[in-house]
């Protein structure tokens, strides 16, 4: 890194990464320490850990639990900084990337990493009454809507009222929708269950609504079908074959039905963020961007799409789905292939997904587990789960405190974090 | 309990304590279990433990660690219910609480335990500046100004607009505002340290600004003497004898100056809550209800005053201070006394205040101790000061929770709770 030996000190490239989830942290990671300046640029000033959002949802664990300040992740890497900012175009021609306050940032490479976000099949008035678990906000505002539903409940008198306030409809079969719904049957059959006077939680209703034939349709059918009972087990109805048709803040409509409910959790039909606008390329029906072998844009060398806002495609010829593990992998591809490129002049290597295993976990001692053939299901796939999650987790500190978080609730069905803020 | 004995079963009394702090909620556990019914009202799901409301403040800990649902806590007393709601008014002829929903609650005995807020001064505009530390809202306030600040200093090129985000001004000296802006002083000079690029937070200007001679006004002079030295070691400039003209968005003026300021904390003038006005009742200057000394209101033998509400006399013939402690004993004493009262007709014996000890804490092991006369301070006091408050907290997982982190940011200064939301 010395100048000594008479070369005059060329200026580093800079690369520039949009978005501090999974796949853009891993990707600014793995450039740490490199000869080469990293500016990695979030509108937020921490990382989240998604996955675990809908336990924040559920008064299991704090905001601050799956949550880590990017600086602190970072901070060892002196060659990378963080902006904390929102992105409002770019300019390809410049090589620059413009945030909402003006100021100009230019790149050699750029990274873009904004993930997707829940999107209401076209109805956007239906987003103000059906939260998805996206965002810390999203996950504040249903813990605040299912834990204030209970105290209304529990001081009024009209029982079709208090039906309507103990009824919580998650919307979306897949994996958040199962693990959402399972959480608040866990959360008021257990936990809230005997702090009531006038009500009863354990009468609460948990639907779980899904428009295709079976919930769990990523996942081998033997799962899906383990899920269901393991749901039914916890008091969740599983409504299938059920598209919701209309929400308001009264309820929603499914097959002709209206239901009263007070709590709705939006948990189907993912979108990629708008960043395609920004680059000015053609997206999928979904909004992502298909990208080269080496994660590339086409026509854009220099321009590169990791994570759920990527349409990449796999070795069975199928898009890679949005899941975290596939952000993270090609974040770390990324970083290290840049890294070789940058220093060394290598080429970009194409990128391969390896499969760690896709689950979903239902509720205490319930959980699905495949690893591409092999299944797990039960007690030991949670235990798996909960293992994995504490791993996944960044920070040592959070670490423990949700391992301990964790075992506590195992034991004693308290909750830490039910506040109606 | 048993109606087998041929008595006519009686309606039981009903006690309605409003307000589930340090006082309502001692009140109401030494009520449980007895003959007697309660009713415990609060704006909030959540009894929240003030004295560490600056931890959350400055990131150390989560809002959930410090508060505790009010259900939980009172969930194996059958004789006691929850209610959630905003006291209206009290009707003394009929002997009814009403609620803002419209709901009427009758008593037998009313404790009214609504605690203080923080005035300025018959500025009110200044509030919006300045955030007090009464509320979880304001701590999450104050936590989100002080980080984004360092993000704003971070984007910037402008020196003076730098230094002044770089800028905290806690006014007033006592206990709050001594260890707010010890707290402040270590969250920026040790965790902020290395994660920015473009400024140095070990450069940030933290002011105490007292209106008085000397910090820490109702503890002994060596005691003050010391947390000032310990705050200046910290990076702490103290201003004594200088109230503070004016608050804007922009800083403060103390005497004559203006300091450009992005953080302004507000830990001076108590006043008690409005619910003097509920019974009509004389006040003192700060708000305070007199009681007789068994804590009832003078002319209202069936009304009960305690906590920061309460201007009830100690021993020494002055007014006891507004302290969790004092809250604490008064509900304990009134719980117990109207047991006593209401089963067995015993009559209601005078509250006497047993001082457990001053204390406030400064940083890293440095805090003073007062037990009337023997003075700690230094880090026995601190490790005291640590010990005591883990005890105090309710719920036993928090306990751990808080210790874990405590003894986490100890060794590493990170801080687990630094989301800008």
């Amino acid at each position: 890194m010395s100048a000594a030996d008479g070369d005059k000190p060329k200026r580093p490239p800079h690369v520039v990464i949009v978005g501090a989830g999974f796949g853009g942290l891993a990707c600014a990671k793995a450039l740490g320490g490199a000869p080469v300046f990293v500016t990695v640029i979030d509108r937020r000033n921490y990382h989240l850990f998604q996955p675990l959002l809908y336990q924040v949802a559920t008064a299991a664990l704090s905001p601050a639990n799956i949550a880590v300040p990017i600086r602190e992740v970072l901070r060892r890497h002196g060659n990378v900084r963080v902006v904390m900012g929102e992105v409002a175009g770019v300019d390809l021609e410049r090589q620059e990337v413009s945030l909402a306050n003006g100021r100009q940032i230019g790149f050699d490479r750029l990274v873009v990493a904004t993930g997707s976000e829940y999107h209401h099949f076209g109805h956007d008035d239906w987003a103000a009454h059906a939260p998805g678990l996206k965002s810390l906000d999203e996950a504040r505002a249903i813990r605040r809507r299912l834990l204030a539903a209970y105290e209304e409940a529990e001081a009024i008198r009209d029982p079709a009222r208090q039906a309507a306030l103990m009824t919580s409809v998650v919307v979306g079969g897949g994996p958040t929708g199962v693990e959402m719904a399972g959480a608040i049957a866990e959360l008021v059959r257990w936990t809230l269950a005997g702090e009531f006077r006038h009500i009863d939680p354990k009468q609460s209703r948990i639907i779980l609504a899904e428009a295709g034939p079976r919930i769990l349709p990523g996942f081998p059918e033997p799962l899906g079908r383990f899920a269901e009972r393991a749901l039914a087990d916890h008091g969740v109805t599983i409504m299938t074959d059920s598209p919701v048709e209309e929400v308001t803040a009264e309820g929603v409509r499914i097959a002709g039905e209206f239901i009263p409910a007070a709590t709705i959790v939006w948990g189907a039909g993912v979108k990629a963020s708008p960043a395609a606008r920004w680059l000015g390329v053609e997206t999928d029906r979904g909004g992502r961007i298909p990208v080269n072998p080496d994660l590339s844009v086409p026509g854009h060398a220099n321009i590169f799409v990791i994570g759920d806002l990527a349409l990449a495609i796999g070795d069975d010829g199928l898009p890679l789905p949005g899941l975290a593990q596939v952000a993270k992998q090609q974040g770390e591809h990324l970083g290290r292939a840049l890294r070789r490129n940058l220093v060394r002049g290598a080429p970009m290597p194409p990128f391969r997904f390896r499969n760690r295993g896709n689950t979903a976990v239902i509720g205490r001692n319930a959980a699905v587990f495949d690893f591409g053939g092999r299944l797990f299901k039960g007690r030991l796939a949670w235990l798996l789960w909960a293992l994995i999650h504490v791993y996944l987790l960044v920070g040592f500190g959070n670490r423990l405190l949700v391992s301990l978080q964790w075992v506590w609730r195992y034991f004693t069905h308290e909750r830490s974090a039910r506040l109606i803020s």
